[in-house]
């Protein structure tokens, strides 16, 4: 499985999730920018001590990832999805991806992926619009290896 | 559903925790001592905003838990488990119940619930031995959501 990070912007969550992938073999693929510096005495000092675990791939741009992996089947998480993340079957190779933490997923993004575009339910809530990042990532992460019985893991 | 946390350490985490309840109308049940202040001023400062939203309770210890809440069903995450947590049913009202980050849930307590406790799959690592708590109680309280096909969420 691929996480794939569009401009995140809070260390403690990318650290989180690179701390996800390390215990599921999972690839982490950061695209910049990054609200923060990947700089190994900055992510130490963040508390962020998995990145040394962790298949990690970095990009300039979303169009370089795509340069560097066209055959990627995309999922997209967006609140404008009319499909839920369990009703989903995901590829075993399959790559989950989530927008910034304050903007989501880019239009023009999305546009080029209408089918693969899921939600994860959730109550409206008009001061709570939702989840933190990495809860969000591990939620869906970890239906998608339940569908394939945690091979490897258990 | 309902969560419970047993001595959490971290604001962060549990404030993480508090967001996804308020999202999923899950109660959040809090065992001190805790490793912050719940003072609202506090709170506001660690950027949790969401506790007005939540249902929360909170405990002097676990005894006291217990004689408040009689009828709990409840699940332990513990990595001495045999059952992974995607092949348990969990009860409607289900007790999802967490140790604190650095220890999990003590000895004593385990012995009391030997049928009902479960882990989640994962890598073994030498440097990476568990998932953030609050990726670990979104996986779990995600999947029991699923088995009730997220009722009143979607």
């Amino acid at each position: 499985m691929n996480i794939v990070l569009y401009q995140p912007e809070i260390p403690q969550n990318t650290g989180n999730i690179a701390r996800t992938c390390a215990l599921t073999e999972t690839n982490l693929h950061l695209i910049k920018p990054l609200g923060f510096s990947l700089d190994e005495k900055h992510l130490k000092r963040a508390g962020l001590d998995y990145w040394d675990l962790v298949n990690l791939s970095v990009y300039d741009s979303f169009e370089q990832f795509i340069e560097k992996n066209p055959a990627a089947k995309l999922y997209l998480l967006t609140t404008k999805a009319t499909k839920f993340y369990h009703q989903i079957n995901y590829d075993q190779n399959a790559f989950l991806m989530f927008g910034k933490e304050t903007a989501g997923i880019p239009e023009a993004i999305h546009a080029a992926y209408p089918e693969n575009r899921f939600r994860i339910p959730m109550r409206n809530h008009e001061k709570a619009r939702s989840l933190n990042l990495s809860n969000a990532v591990n939620i869906v992460l970890y239906e998608a290896l339940r569908q394939y019985n945690f091979q490897d893991l258990i």
